[in-house]
């Protein structure tokens, strides 16, 4: 590493706790700050500064919200007896976007993986249990990954509820829009055959 | 764009000032921020804000320093007669980590490039003629970019000091250390053919 001034080094080092940002970008980055006018460094500081004082997670469902009361757990409109879970935040965004659910979210805050130590009880699956009961939830849909870790917690919500009267789906697995069938990997395409619908 | 909270949405706007990060990008940093701890994002709002009166460019070769003279102006047993050309600060770094050069640095702050116009007086290239006259400067080496800009700004710096008794001479244009003749394009291998040395 080049000997670069001691509020560099520091700068560097905080910009590597971003995803995917090694030592290059994190130099391009802090460079790049250097170069921002004033104004634009400080609403930045200013920003971070004060982020968890305006973005707090909603202690019911986990999502992000920005006054004392989350819109998703408060609003009239939403159903309260169907519940769309989410491994993060992050993702209620995208789903709300395309505007067809209008039900309540929950947040697990991540996706069990016993190999790196995260046990149900590191994600909010109790809280889910009490949300179920309190609200005598109908419906659970499971907007997880399709990955291992993904599928192990989906089947693992799936198995709590299994003697309850929750219907539990998941979102379908299949050829994404715009695929060519040559370019399938031949899981996806299992799963494509296996849940092949009427035409 | 989802209809994030508030807050979010400016963090989007100030994280696509760095370099290369778009709307994905700017969404994966800004939701990686809510989830470090408390500590690193004050961490680094305090570094960002401090970050002007901690680093500045020196008034006389441009580099950055942290206190009130600068490292490589004021060293003394850096040769004040040779001068090493950069475009910009964080290019000295790089070259210093090599040990190799004992002169000092002048620092351009961008290339030529008539078509986003910047021109001469754009470019502390007025610095650069007082710096030699006063320094009484023997020798100019210009390590600049072997792109158009660069090659543009080399030869009008040159072209400066063309009636006078500065030697100039630039980084070597050549094959890359480790580098496969097969993957060498035509206008490199030009420059390596015509530049070949004695062995």
């Amino acid at each position: 590493m080049p000997t670069y001034p001691n509020a560099i080094v520091q700068l560097l080092e905080l910009l590597r706790n971003l995803p995917g940002v090694g030592k290059k970008t994190a130099e391009r980055y802090a460079f790049s700050m250097l170069e921002w006018d004033e104004e634009t460094r400080n609403a930045l500081s200013k920003q971070l500064e004060t982020l968890s004082s305006e973005v707090s997670a909603c202690s019911e469902c986990g999502s992000y919200m920005t006054k004392e009361t989350c819109a998703y757990c408060t609003s009239s409109v939403r159903d309260e007896k169907s519940l769309l879970i989410v491994a993060h935040p992050k993702e209620i965004y995208a789903l709300e976007e395309l505007g067809g659910f209008r039900g309540r979210f929950h947040v697990l805050g991540g996706l069990l993986s016993p190999l790196d130590g995260i046990q149900p009880e590191h994600l909010s699956i109790g809280k889910l249990c009490e949300r179920v009961e309190q609200d005598q939830v109908e419906e659970i849909i499971l907007a997880l990954d399709t990955t291992i870790e993904g599928d192990a917690t989906s089947l693992y919500i799936k198995e709590l509820f299994d003697n309850t009267s929750v219907t539990i789906s998941r979102l379908a697995h299949g050829m994404p829009i715009g695929s060519s069938l040559e370019y399938i990997d031949e899981h996806t395409l299992l799963q494509a055959f296996a849940g092949r619908r009427g035409f």
